[in-house]
């Protein structure tokens, strides 16, 4: 299945600076500390920083990566009168957006934000809302819990910290099991991401609360594990030190710790980018373990020359015994990620031609930012658990 | 009672660079964020800080605020080879402190450190290790939840978020119920820093696996709010808007949530600094709502002047009434924080003078700063619902 849309803004529309329109002061962000009057947004998308900076020689703004919705970067800010720098970007895509400022060529966060690590630092972020878009937003429904737990990884030797989205009624009905969804961050980012950036307990909220997705955990955890004193990298395709702390550390620790249906038709696991290579693997890996897989912005390996015969060590070579194992593989790609896209839509058509059945699902005019992943997660969790 | 104890060095002692000792090369910072170098820590509680900034004419390190154990500053850093830039404090107090770095005079978080929310901002911090004291680390023993609770406030018309600890043991027994510490952190601060600087819910976990304190849930929420539409702040020692969240929007919804003992007997309030006054203010003026106290570096309002007879509208007054209502008013500060400590120590002594049963505690050595306040918690905690 594909399903497309309208396109949006793309980072690559956004290249330069543009004058701020009279009358038009903007709101800050959603993203902003308590209080901070700027970065703010206005009804058109176009954002204006601002930074006290009166001993800098040069200060720019830097969207987070090439495939940043603020545009390419970074774009010159210009000191006006008590050192304070100003720049307002084109209309941005709406969503997420990583960025910091250039002090000078130093990379500096701003201090009218949250921080949220990516880029692995603690870096800035705005928000720009999606006109008529509302699945993500803090809503007067019933809310879940986010949960901090820590669980001793025999893996690692080392105590690590999950965050463990609870639905609302959890603690209400003591008899009640759920199933569980592992969701995945990616590259540069932790367990904090799909809360934080990604407002997955939010949109988990809202489905539930519409009755368009069936109560369930989200556990999310750290991707990135060390073995004590490994000297060498796994071997491609080999398990991860990440994929056996999730099974001999991670599921054993929720299951012990919270009311779970402890098997395969009650366990998913997806993640965005690097988090949903790592699904796939370990979930095409451990078919006992998972019946649900999701990879967002993160096709199959193999791309263009992508073998169902061959990939994932034979695991789509049985079709028939593919489709009775695996109650559903979501892909999908934002269509502003073109090379992310164009390889996962090469193995969504081998995945077709080999009668793999398959979920495949555009998000329109965004790229490789939590935008695609919050309207991948929405898409994926109502498929889960039926 | 007063409990003192050997000085450890103060900020005051603390005062400029010293040159790196050969062959003590020091550890990352538990503070930093996942592989990062810096800051390294030395055996003898020396920082050295790095930053690379090739465009930049002049780096500092800041110490955040005259009272921070790393020292007053702001220390000038050294460039060396390829832009990166570097310094050495001398042995800084033990605990946890807020930094950040002056490029060219602009304030500049360290991409190797956690962000901590303080100074109004996402701020850098740097532990240093207490020779001798594991109280608050992670060690092998059960540990408890940290969790994110979305409540709606009646007062304020928003969505607020509140962290609620619970202790280990929570999930497992569904007709347990708990005692309840409400406790708020400092100007500057929000709901994060209790467990994120604080430490408190290792502090819990810690207490409880002694048997030293009793199970409870801790409530942190944010300690500032507005109503909608309003003109002027409340007259002093008029309810404030955040008073008013959380007798009439917190404390409900905690009860609702949560299997807690709903009573006065088995509810506290406490905070550091800014908290530590809405604490007192809160809890005295609902006696019939909390029967705990505590004050941590925050002295009650009056100081040198404090009367006991006129003193929050004469909560003192009545030294038996007083006395047969709360368990426990708690009050305490660090020795380094002169003028706060001098200031709850003529309380405490006319506290003492009108026959009012309290306690205050020192912390030996430390200012304004999280090391008090987590000693003050460990000290604090054990006292509570016995």
């Amino acid at each position: 299945m594909t399903i497309s849309g309208a396109q949006t803004p793309t980072a690559a529309q956004v290249t330069k600076s543009v004058a701020p329109t009279a009358g038009d002061e903007g709101q800050p962000a959603s993203t902003n500390v308590r209080g901070a009057a700027y970065p703010r947004v206005h009804a058109d998308g176009r954002v204006t920083f601002r930074l006290k900076a009166p001993g800098a020689r040069t200060v720019q703004l830097q969207p987070g990566g090439d495939d940043n919705g603020l545009g390419k970067g970074p774009l010159d800010m210009t000191q006006g009168e008590d050192g304070v720098w100003t720049v307002t970007t084109p209309p941005a895509v709406p969503g997420f957006h990583y960025y910091w400022f250039l002090v000078d060529g130093v990379a500096t966060n701003d201090p009218g934000s949250e921080t949220f690590f990516g880029w692995a630092k603690q870096s800035s972020g705005v928000e720009v809302p999606e006109p008529g878009t509302d699945f993500y937003d803090t809503k007067d429904v019933p809310h879940g819990e986010v949960r901090s737990r820590w669980y001793h990884s025999q893996v690692t030797g080392k105590w690590r910290r999950a965050l463990v989205y609870t639905p609302p009624g959890y603690d209400a009905d003591p008899a009640a099991r759920f199933p569980v969804l592992y969701l995945q961050h990616g590259s540069g980012e932790d367990e904090r991401g799909w809360t934080a950036q990604g407002r997955a307990n939010f949109i988990l909220d809202n489905l539930i609360a519409a009755g368009k997705a069936i109560p369930m955990l989200v556990v999310m955890d750290c991707g990135y594990a060390e073995k004590p004193g490994a000297a060498t990298p796994p071997a491609p395709g080999a398990p991860t030190p990440f994929e056996e702390v999730v099974i001999r550390d991670l599921i054993p620790a929720i299951d012990a710790a919270y009311r779970t249906r402890a098997d395969r038709e009650h366990r998913a696991i997806a993640g965005l980018s690097m988090g949903g290579a790592q699904a796939l693997q370990i979930g095409l890996n451990h078919p006992d373990t998972f019946a649900y897989l999701g990879g967002f912005s993160s096709p199959p390996r193999g791309g263009d020359t992508f073998d169902p015969k061959t990939a994932y060590n034979g695991a789509f070579r049985d079709a028939s015994a593919f489709n009775a194992k695996y109650r559903l593989l979501w892909l999908g790609a934002g269509t502003a990620e073109t090379r992310t896209h164009d390889r996962a839509k090469a193995v969504h058509e081998a995945l077709d031609a080999a009668g793999i059945r398959h979920v495949f699902v555009d998000s329109p005019g965004t790229a490789h930012e939590w935008q695609t992943w919050r309207r991948a997660l929405h898409d994926f969790a109502p498929r889960l658990f039926r």
